[in-house]
């Protein structure tokens, strides 16, 4: 393989500010509900849906598995709306992230999440595809449901690789 | 403990359409993306969040178990919208609904989840409060944010119990 390689980082929500929101339970919950049972933390994610008829959407993605070191040849951007990702497992799995400059994609980052964090993507962030360490994945995904062009791809000269 | 008993049926699609959807990856996905590595199963929830400024929230609940039998002595719903719960591991939780009858529950039904289920309640479908069956349980949790009261309950004479 060729090209830079990036080393995995732990997911924060500190490192991942930029970029999203880190979809876990941590700090104290907004509410306690259920006589007592269950803390709520309340409306964790910046969902946003733009254009006429547009709106917030529930599918399941189902993903065969990347191995470490794995080859990072693009990235993509969803210009439209956000977009967040739960895994239906504590399986982790790889998030990698890119800063925007000047509408290409910088440096990326990647992050290792752990068990029961998911991410949210903002609108318009760079980012790779879907990438889980174990096959037959599952993930439950909001993102925007409507018409327009909500893709934009960008290949790098020389593909990445990440290293565990 | 007092009340009748209801014995837990495994969660199917079929059973559960009159209440809401079986969050799963099942039959032929509606999309292969990420270069053939992902099967999208394409917007699989009818979420529903009525009254102006209503929007979509995503929330965490980390929830206690229930161990079975379990007492039931309430259900509740939300005439505003519809409410997804997602499942971050892949242990099974306890999903009781109830069908409406003249504006009270009628009896319910109990349903146990497999690993890659999640459920997503109608708008106004009767169901119990969140009962995962492992401690510290995480859901991603897709419902209204807004104003207004979105929430009745309805407290059986006797409770229910409901059996493994």
């Amino acid at each position: 393989m060729t090209g830079h390689s990036i080393a995995l980082e732990s997911l924060t929500s500190w490192d991942f500010a930029s970029f999203g929101e880190v979809l876990e339970a941590t700090g104290n919950p907004d509410m306690i509900i259920n006589a007592g049972l269950c803390e709520r933390f309340q409306d964790i994610a910046t969902l946003e849906f733009i254009g006429e008829g547009a709106r917030a959407g529930l599918s399941i993605f189902r993903s065969r598995a990347q191995s470490l070191p794995c080859r990072l040849s693009h990235v993509e951007r969803h210009p439209l709306g956000s977009q967040a990702f739960v895994p239906m497992s504590v399986d982790p799995f790889v998030v990698v992230v890119a800063p925007d400059r000047a509408g290409k994609p910088g440096t990326p980052r990647a992050f290792l999440t752990r068990p029961g964090q998911g991410v949210n993507y903002f609108r318009n962030t760079w980012h790779g595809t879907l990438a889980p360490l174990t096959d037959n994945a599952l993930f439950a995904v909001v993102d925007r449901i409507g018409d327009g062009n909500n893709l934009e791809e960008y290949f790098f000269a020389e593909p990445y690789l990440i290293n565990s």
